[in-house]
């Protein structure tokens, strides 16, 4: 149960944008800026960063969200998603995308973690000044996602496949104009 | 050196939301509701709590911006700022901000960290839902903006008067609507 009196049986991040509106609106606005607003790093990569800092932070809920989106957006889908998270610097990705989660590896751990040569191996591999800023702070963004979601003990699915219809909607739609009651429709309510 | 082109001089998080507009709206709309915004708890409190989970971060421009601010909206001051970070279960604060500054220390660690007793203290002590989920909400925000700033390796000015006068400015105007020339003219230069 979570420990303050949010809607029942909404899982996650959802529950608490319900609880607190005010702060909702700059928390969703803030993911779209990072991970869904056009950019020259495609949207499936930006998840797919998203996905693999929280599976450091070991966040289950924001890990199968992210996941579950970037599966949607890459072509490769679910096999390449969990080959990432498994192990990115094995994975069948191109090498700008393995140095810019190694740098949101550093980030999780901490700002004063990053070295330059991890800023220099990202621009060896071709990386611009705007992708090695997004990368820092979509790293950072999902160590406060993270927290708030673990912290205040929210409800997480525990079926990967309650993840996939709003990893579908969330890989189209983005962060933000999304209702509450879209937000609440597509989770299957806790047995409790 | 920053890691990034951003602008000469400017410190801190300023040279970041410079860099990226984009960001740097939603950026200020979640601090100016967590921080400043009108609420029960108040705002050089909640200051204190951004400045204390800082100075955990190690994150020095973070820390003394957050602590000059706070100093300006509490009658007690730099002082009482300075000794809540060093020590706050043995700072002259009440009891439910030293539960609320255990709490955010939890969050600090990660979310998984937070423990059923230390919400059970924090509303013993007389803390809210709200006060709960903005203290979590506040930990985590500043396990995000310590990252982003010192990972991309902003100038941090060293003398400490360098915070007063932005301090000053912040704990009265907030978050938003700080045009970018206002955000660069207070604080020095730095020397190179």
């Amino acid at each position: 149960m979570a420990h303050i009196k949010v809607p029942d049986g909404v899982p996650g991040i959802r529950a608490l944008l319900a609880f607190r509106p005010e702060t909702a609106g700059p928390l969703g606005a803030l993911a779209d800026a990072l991970l869904h607003a056009p950019n020259n790093l495609p949207p499936g990569q930006r998840e797919l960063i998203a996905a693999y800092v929280s599976s450091l932070n070991d966040c289950t809920f924001c890990q199968d969200s992210h996941a579950a989106i970037a599966a949607c957006q890459l072509d490769e889908g679910e096999a390449l998603v969990a080959s990432v998270i498994r192990d990115p610097e094995h994975a069948a990705i191109p090498d700008k995308l393995k140095a810019l989660l190694a740098l949101a590896a550093r980030v999780q751990q901490g700002g004063r973690s990053v070295r330059p040569d991890d800023i220099a191996r990202a621009r060896t591999a071709g990386a611009t000044d705007v992708e090695i800023h997004d990368t820092v702070l979509i790293a950072a963004a999902f160590c406060m996602y993270n927290r708030y979601v673990d912290g205040l003990a929210t409800f997480t699915p525990r079926d990967p496949a309650a993840y996939d219809p709003m990893g579908k909607r969330m890989a189209t739609q983005g962060y933000v104009g999304i209702s509450q009651a879209q937000r609440q429709a597509d989770v299957p309510q806790p047995s409790r």
